[in-house]
């Protein structure tokens, strides 16, 4: 399965896009440069290309680069509030410079979309970016008072899923079609759709940090390691007696962590299968929205996107 | 001299709005209260406005609320940056919680304010604060950039005091008269009167800094604590002979500082009247700029808070 070569060539376009920001100060264009260099899979940049394929509104571009940017300005706090090492198998900003230098770009990043934004000048592609944007703080937020949190609830996970990773996949389509400005059934279609992509990638992204691959670029059972109960811890606990409980308590937030043991009990309790089962759950949603979308291509493009998420290895 | 009461009656109503926001989450509605429970100056606000007073626009309490999010934003951001202990007298949220509740609060209120300025929908009032919450993040950029470097040179000082500070007087003057939709000169005239306000304001800052005043709710001497060269240090090490710029090299980013040695040889060297004498340079500034304001009533208020600028105490 390979993705549509012809929005990889236009992410490239929006790849040197992005990269033309030549601000004067060496501290801010060497950051700059460095978080821009290794490009990730720019899985909202696309669905953003995607969405507004139809009609090929002038700007669809630079949306496209508005939402990169968004998601690159959130990976770079992430980085700071997980204190994480490395991104895409680099060193993070926050290792090689500062903590500080990483919230202060991260900000420069998310007003840079801004501008880019008001250059647009489309007043529901800003509410809903203004909105999206706020909704990913709150997703985070909501996820750091779930740390070493084992009472959290199934809604509220589904929750956090939604506004840290859904929320702007959600986004990048609508406003994606929002630029095209096609009819309401494809909007509505399409947002629904990608809203369901990005909760499904989510989960998957769950999954995978409790699977050894370094290919991802970061290290595995980070979450564990950081107190993050995510689904498959979860569906583990409550699969678990009250000794098997003890000892997840136990693997959660621990640093020294034994790996083999904490994903072989994990595993034991269901949390992985369980987990897999909710994220084809997700696959058949996200297809069968797409399938509702008339637009033979984007239709297809989006299943597509759905076949990839489910099956990433990284 | 107090400030006029009209306009802070005004502001009570402004506090209000910002208070209006009911999250239903515990974790933000917590911050959120904790962060606005105690109320600064309100000086960009207040700026807002005043500039906004001329037309009585139905938006004009919203676009000062916006002007305090955004500034409360940056607080909260700095707090992380500079490993603020407090905050206006109170302990600072990264204290309290961690610096990743920091970041992402911070986050959540930078995008409320985006909600609320397209909820406005003014183009204008938009690109100008996308532009100076992106200006913002610059001049904090270069400031950690100027950490322990004793080489910057005052072109870079100025610019540092202009985009951290004058940027959010210059634009809360600014959108204030956009709002009003005043003529070409009534904005022009407010919008410079309020930059040279605003880069007053932070050269008084770094004085203050200087001088021993728990009013101000944080610890004295902290930009010289933290290696930030500010005037002060500027001028002094200007004129300073080889010796002392050794001894003031050793100040320079030292945890356990001798606070009356290094006020002694600053002030000595001339650091704290040279930074006086360009405060009052831009106090004159401020005032002439202020009396091109043909509205006697706005250029009355400009100049007092230029007064008030220039002989705060904390």
């Amino acid at each position: 399965m390979t993705l549509n070569s012809t929005f990889t060539k236009e992410l490239e376009v929006v790849e040197n896009l992005i990269k033309k920001d030549l601000n004067k100060e060496n501290i801010i264009s060497g950051l700059y440069k460095y978080i821009f260099k290794s490009s990730g899979k720019k899985m909202r940049a696309r669905l953003s290309l995607i969405s507004s394929s139809i009609f090929k509104h002038k700007d669809r571009y630079k949306l496209a680069a508005i939402i990169e940017l968004l998601h690159t300005a959130t990976l770079v706090h992430d980085d700071v509030v997980d204190n994480s090492p490395t991104r895409r198998g680099n060193k993070s900003v926050n290792s090689i410079w500062t903590n500080s230098h990483g919230v202060l770009i991260g900000d420069y990043i998310y007003s840079k979309a801004f501008i880019l934004m008001v250059e647009i000048g489309n007043k529901k592609i800003l509410k809903e970016l203004a909105n999206a944007t706020n909704d990913i703080s709150q997703g985070e937020l909501i996820q750091l008072d779930a740390i070493n949190n084992i009472d959290i609830t199934l809604n509220k996970l589904k929750k956090i899923s939604y506004y840290k990773t859904g929320r702007l996949f959600e986004a990048s389509a609508k406003t994606g079609a929002l630029l095209s400005k096609i009819n309401k059934s494809y909007i509505d279609n399409i947002t629904e759709c990608a809203k369901n992509l990005g909760i499904l990638f989510q989960i998957k992204d769950d999954l995978l940090d409790y699977s050894k691959n370094m290919g991802l670029g970061k290290p595995s059972f980070q979450d564990l390691r950081e107190g993050k109960v995510t689904y498959p811890f979860f569906f583990a606990f409550k699969n678990a007696s009250l000794e098997d409980q003890k000892k997840l308590k136990g693997f959660l937030g621990t640093k020294k962590l034994n790996e083999k043991k904490a994903k072989s009990l994990i595993d034991d309790l269901s949390g992985i299968k369980k987990t897999q089962q909710l994220a084809e759950k997700y696959h058949i949603k996200t297809i069968e929205c797409a399938k509702r979308i008339k637009n033979k291509s984007v239709c297809k493009e989006m299943i597509e996107l759905a076949n990839v998420a489910i099956n990433r290895e990284k």
